[in-house]
């Protein structure tokens, strides 16, 4: 026996090592998934409301009226935590990829965890910084005077509630990644 | 040897076993400790934009101007937030009380960290959202022409971004509890 192979249980043979790899490998493959899914709704989310921009069919002589993202300090913090968050997950990939080829690794797993937990704030409160915006551009509110916005900018409207899906999708990928990443350090007897 | 005990490395003692245990205690009591901490951060959180109320010294023959925190969703968002993590995390104390006893325990652990990231997530939702609009109260909006309500709502004003930094916290206490969590599962061997 050389010292790299570790007895697990005192009764057993390797057969449960090689269930609890099996099982870290099927995780990892999961995680790669769900990562490629997460990426998916971050870069759409951040196109989406990236590219919006109205522009209204009637002006006056000095002001086209013009609504775009950059108008709103939550939208580009928005874009900008899921530029972050989608450019993480693409250098997570290769750990990932290591722990198919590693399936017992622990610290890097670890490492994985906190990551993906900070990372889900970040989008958390990107997503909500804009959703709490967007309930406002559409239902306004007559105690502060702040007028609803949706009635000129219409698909402006429709455009930036959309983009708010993938990062909503994106977040619950993310608490699963999290779950699965334990449950990976949790079954590795 | 009972079939309760298991032998961890083949060529040890109990000695690492023990070790782990210990380590597992410590990080239970750091996880009780923290606990507490977050509590705090959001009944803190949760009571103080709750109880925010300003009616200005003058008023019109029809209109009393008075600023609370349920005239904006987002702020009711905020404290029902931060009234549900805080109950969770209150809840939760009699389970990291169990990992003190039991300091090798697995799926309870993993079954706290999918409930904390769920949390983190909920809070940071509501946080973000309250953030988004203090910053509006603050500054306004020129392009959506929303006018900032600080001017008049002074104290108010003061107390609603006060109470956020409980929210913020508690959101970074609750990612360390992640990763405590996470850490005790990977060094139980």
């Amino acid at each position: 026996m050389t010292k790299d192979v570790v007895v697990e249980h005192g009764e057993s043979s390797k057969a449960p090592l090689v269930a609890a790899a099996g099982v870290g490998r099927a995780v990892s493959f999961a995680d790669i998934f769900l990562r490629f899914l997460a990426i998916i709704g971050t870069i759409g989310s951040a196109i989406s409301m990236g590219t919006t921009n109205e522009t209204l069919p009637f002006f006056t002589q000095f002001i086209q009226f013009e609504a775009k993202y950059s108008d709103l300090p939550s939208f580009t913090f928005f874009v900008a935590a899921n530029a972050v968050v989608c450019t993480y997950l693409v250098l997570s990939i290769p750990l990932s990829i290591v722990h198919i080829i590693r399936p017992r690794a622990r610290y890097s797993r670890l490492i994985l965890i906190f990551l993906d937990a900070s990372m889900l704030t970040l989008l958390t409160a990107g997503a909500s910084a804009a959703a709490a915006i967007v309930y406002l551009a559409h239902k306004g509110n007559v105690r502060a005077n702040w007028f609803s916005i949706c009635q000129q900018f219409d698909s402006f409207c429709e455009r930036i509630s959309g983009s708010l899906i993938g990062s909503f999708a994106a977040m619950v990928l993310l608490i699963v990644l999290i779950f699965l990443s334990a449950f990976a350090l949790a079954r590795r007897h």
